[in-house]
């Protein structure tokens, strides 16, 4: 039993990430959560599940808001009474710690949290546009500025101040589309080299193509519970031990520094406090890799090295499935898939796969304690969450 | 002190409803919270409040999502984290009912919730379509049917079965708009009476224009804490003695009775069970009247009368200021206005000033006990919550 945990997961699920034509976002979540029905089968979802609490970043792509209650319904979980959050790109990881809010607060005993979203029906004008919308309207989107060119300027200031380089970051592309070729749920499959990443076209500089996210469709779920009902549903149950929320301005211009995330440190801070631990104690991380240069941020952020050293880890290779602290064994956003409002379910699916030796060909050997990052819009949200095995 | 209390409000604020040019819906919000913490010396915001829960139904109007973080920094709340919750027109009571969560889980001791939507800075085809976006795309939006259409449909349900007369309903938009004459921040301030209800046009009949409730800008908030740290901040807090959360099919299409919302049932069971009270307690309500005929509904589920009696109730006058049960004291969305996100805050914000004697020209003397009942889209999405005096 892993030390005071806050809840427990009993089970989990997750949809196929990439292009899926014609399913709907509902339909994305009804895959992923009969994955997770499937290999819980002491648990009766309709009879169990008190509520769902799910994250989607945008009603735009499908034209459908009040996505909640469809969710239930669809799932067949009606009638759990069910809530959309809405955190930018942390929306799921905002329903993670509601969700175990809802169950310390004694009104539920078991939810379901979950996140969707579709995007891939759209073009690419209007993808870009409806993400732009997690900037500051006045300030930021109306300059034109997007989030290719935000994360493009802590780039550059990461770069001037820590000597950073483009081949670190290209060196965060190469590892992340290598561990998506061994998981069969990742949108792109390929391995890519430092050459091919450096040669691809600019998008903001000095981030390229391949320093970009996907745009992806997906979902995921799990099944939350007090820690003394786990056994009830699963003999193989994965705590959350630490919980925390931090936010800042929405705009880049209110900050003092670009080469670190105020809203990372504060979630961070509250998570190891919670769990009673520090980050040489965390064995596996996904972290929050919208844009490669995000990833090295986050190592520094979260305390995995010191305040500018992001670049060194990942030259260190310290952060491969092989390394000291393997980072986004997933793929991470960069190459398993970035629809947005499930990412945060999707990183907590890999820890529970991970903490419970099912993540086959990319399971890293006796990790016990893994860590998820989940950042909204260029940094004004992030939630950490922390697990135990058992 | 209250019966039971789950937790305490110790101090709430609204901006002015209206078409308020010029402003934004983080401008709006600064002015309700400027009036909580003003209303509350003795809290520091900065240092007291721990989180921002709020509520906002759209990121079309202002192409503006993220809204936490932003009202966060706004309010000069931050690093204080912030969420956004989406249940459609019920999104911000979704957030009193997860600050209550927030605070009873033993996360934060003082949150603020809120709610925000700005409306009147878009045409009226596009407002249609945004608010069209809580109702089923593929089913409902996908042929034509919008918010006027779908309450129509339960409408003419309810005169078939019942006997329930365009009158009946006409008589709560002049109760209703009485009301708001003497709410200074209530959008449309005029009387009106029944044979100009009846005169104005139709918009899907039998709803007329006076039918309808009103497109508006407005923002509100509260500050809710644990009942025994309630005094360090005020001599009169309002105690939440009940919350009820309910869920249904987004899509009429699934329902077998259009004359009832099953949300609102299982919401309000939910909440009385909570309470420990029946509805012949309740002193006060302010219900969801998006629509004429939704207040009749309301009296009906919420048990005020038999079912098929609300044309009867609203008939004698029961609901009335000096009536039995007054509902919709504040001039409700019909007249007040209905700025999406902020209706929930603005039905407890009114429910606070009653009970705390402070709702002047339309204070209704000796109330204890007050209820509200805030429904998403045509009822996917219902949340009662039951407030006590001190």
């Amino acid at each position: 039993m892993a030390r005071n945990p806050l809840i427990s997961i009993v089970s989990a699920g997750l949809s196929k990430f990439g292009k899926r034509e014609g399913l709907s976002g509902r339909e994305l979540f009804v895959e992923a959560a009969l994955e997770a029905f499937g290999k819980c089968p002491k648990l009766d979802p309709k009879k169990d599940i008190q509520a769902l609490i799910m994250g989607q970043m945008s009603e735009s792509f499908e034209h459908q808001g009040h996505t909640a209650p469809t969710l239930s319904d669809w799932a067949g979980l009606l009638p759990a009474p069910a809530i959309r959050i809405e955190t930018a790109c942390a929306s799921s990881a905002a329903a993670i710690r509601y969700g175990i809010m809802a169950i310390l607060s004694g009104i539920y005993d078991v939810v379901m949290v979950g996140g969707v979203e579709k995007m891939t029906n759209r073009a690419t004008a209007e993808v870009t546009e409806y993400l732009a919308m997690a900037a500051d309207f006045p300030f930021e989107q109306w300059n034109g500025v997007t989030f290719p060119g935000l994360f493009a300027l802590m780039a550059t200031a990461h770069m001037h101040r820590y000597g950073t380089t483009e081949e670190h970051m290209a060196s965060v592309a190469v590892k992340n589309h290598h561990n998506a070729t061994l998981n069969p749920k990742a949108h792109f499959q390929r391995e890519v080299n430092v050459e091919k990443v450096m040669e691809s076209r600019v998008i903001a500089w000095p981030l390229k193509l391949y320093d970009c996210s996907l745009v992806s469709d997906g979902a995921g779920c799990a099944i939350l519970t007090r820690p003394e009902l786990a056994r009830r549903y699963t003999d193989a149950p994965v705590q959350v031990i630490g919980s925390g929320h931090g936010s800042d301005t929405i705009g880049l211009y209110e900050r003092e520094d670009y080469t670190t995330l105020k809203s990372v440190k504060i979630a961070a801070k509250e998570a190891y406090g919670k769990a009673g631990i520090t980050a040489r104690e965390v064995d596996i991380a996904e972290v929050h890799d919208c844009f490669t240069i995000a990833e090295l941020i986050a190592y520094e952020d979260l305390g995995f090295c010191g305040k500018g050293e992001g670049g060194k880890l990942i030259e260190a290779g310290e952060t491969k499935l092989d390394g000291n602290i393997p980072v986004n064994m997933s793929g991470g956003l960069k190459a398993k898939g970035h629809p947005i409002g499930a990412t945060g379910l999707a990183q907590l699916y890999e820890v529970f796969l991970q903490l419970t030796d099912q993540a086959e060909g990319r399971q890293v050997d006796g990790c016990n304690i893994g860590l998820t990052e989940n950042v909204g819009g260029s940094g004004a949200s992030c939630f950490v969450h922390i697990y135990e095995e058992g």
